[in-house]
Parts: structure tokens; C-alpha cells; sequence
């Protein structure tokens, strides 16, 4: 049952006008481009902050450790209803999921200068919801807590002429 | 009991220290230098975001927003802590407050291009932590809701040889 996923993020499956996310998106130059994959039932995300990433000097800003709190919920979302879904992934066939609310609590301050890694659980998946409860870690540190209830986008979504693409 | 303030946000009164943030830190180029200003008894902070905030096509990143109200929050603690502590606003002397928790709930797509703006309420004010409500609007819809809830950082957090800049 577990998708073989060639190292690649669930976010590499995405389709094309779903990939365009400043988080997430493959097609986002100037984004984040953040990949989620599973690491036996934990969803993992993984990111290094730049400089300039700052809050208090010396520690990561809250406004990106939410995002990647956010990101890594929505790519959670859409690896737990591929596997909930049996879903063999092939060209950019992903499910696309948005957050409709996120919840971050920040532990402890969240030091710059090393890889952060953020996990997840999947709480509950129904037909179109999913919510993921996360940890950011630096080192074995958590430094945030997070839960994200996010909702699958419509298939079809953008890919008409009345679309947004 | 109302400070003059010029027509700049709190954040223009935050010790260097303390002006880093990619939120909205004076000092920190690269970031999205927020302001957050009274009006009334309300906080105000408005951000323009770029083409490049993308989430799904023409909607605003959701991290984005987590953000901007992540900022909003802690610029509105700092403004309810000097009208409460009647503190006059001179040189670099405003208090800096942290967010230890955010909520934040997306109740429609954020559109792009056009001027978001960011108004907040003091909810509960201690000596040491503020609790502000926000909404985001995008012309007269209320596109996302949250709440933060920060704390005071020591005033000599940072300022001494053994601290981080």
C-alpha cells in the first residue's frame, strides 16, 4: 500500500496550476518549494531558513514556522488520501489540498542556522477533509506545535477557460 | 491619552535590536517592513503582497497571511502596551512583544492585487502578555479571522555582550 515515491515530494505530483504555491509550489522560483514525503505513518517536511529569516536575532521568524507548519499540512493532507484513497501516483495526479485553519504554538524560540524538520500525524481524514497535527523540530528540539484542517480542491478547479490560469 | 505618532507604525520605535524581523523589521531589507498604526480603538496594518504570494492562481499564499497577522498581532500588543502603560513614544523606546500562540481561520480565498488590509481589537491586556483579535480584509470581505496571543520580551533581552548581536 505504501506509494514508492522515488524521493520526490507529494508536492512534485501536483498538476501544473496547482504548483504554483510561494510554500510549496515546484513552479514557484521565488518560493519555498517545500517537499512532503512519508517516513513510515509520519509526514515529513524539511527546510534550512535563510539569514534573513529572522524574528529576534538568532532565532526563526514565527510568520515562516507557521507557513511551514501550513505547507506541510496541506502536502500531509493529500499523501494520507492518496494512501487512504489507494491512489497510484503518475504524472501530476496528486490531490491538491487547502488550509482552512491552522493553529501554532510556539514552545520555544526557534534557533537559525540549522535544518528544521517538521512531522506530522494524520488526526482524522474524511470524504474532503484531513487534519494533521505537527511538530517543528531543530535538532531534537520541538520548537512549535501546530494542527491544520485543510480541504480537497475541486478537481477541476482553474483547468477551464474560466479559470484562473 | 492618544500618542502622535506621526504617521509611523510602532515598529519605527523598536530598539535595532529588536528590528530584524522579516515581518516587520525596519532594519530587515529583504523583508516585508509591516506598520501597525491605531486608529481608534482599532490597529491597522496593510501590506500589498506580490505577484509571487501565490497559492492556488490569483489567491494569496496562505502562510502569507498567517504572517501578516502573526505581525499585525505582536505591532497591536505593543501599541495597547503604551496606551495602557501611558509610555511616551521617543527615539527607540516602544516595548517588543513575541507571539506564543496563533489561530488563524481562512474563511474565503484572499484575492491578489489589491491592498490587504489587517484590523485588530485588544482582547485581554496583563502586565506581561496581550491578546488581540484580527480580521484581514480584502476591500470590504473578511477574508481570513485570528487571534494571537504574545508576551513582553525583556527590555535588555539582546543588549548585552552575551546576548545575540
Amino acid at each position: 500500500m505504501e506509494v514508492n515515491m522515488d524521493n520526490r515530494g507529494i508536492q512534485d505530483y501536483y498538476a501544473d496550476r496547482f504548483s504554483h504555491c510561494y510554500g510549496c509550489g515546484r513552479l514557484n522560483r521565488q518560493g519555498l518549494q517545500l517537499k512532503t514525503t512519508w517516513e513510515g505513518d509520519e509526514t515529513v517536511t524539511r527546510f534550512s531558513p535563510e539569514a534573513f529569516h529572522t524574528a529576534l536575532p538568532g532565532f526563526v521568524y514565527g510568520g515562516l514556522l507557521a507557513s511551514l507548519i501550513d505547507c506541510h499540512g496541506t502536502g500531509s493532507s493529500a499523501l494520507a488520501y492518496v494512501r487512504s484513497n489507494r491512489i497510484t501516483l503518475k504524472g501530476f495526479n496528486a490531490p491538491r489540498f487547502v488550509t482552512v485553519s491552522l493553529k501554532v504554538d510556539y514552545k520555544r524560540p526557534t534557533p537559525l542556522g540549522t535544518e528544521l524538520v517538521i512531522r506530522g500525524k494524520i488526526k482524522e481524514i474524511t470524504k474532503r477533509k484531513v487534519i494533521v497535527e505537527a511538530v517543528l523540530l531543530a535538532g531534537n528540539n520541538i520548537c512549535v506545535s501546530g494542527e491544520i484542517i485543510s480541504v480537497l480542491v475541486p478537481e477541476d478547479f482553474g483547468s477551464t477557460p474560466s479559470g484562473r490560469e
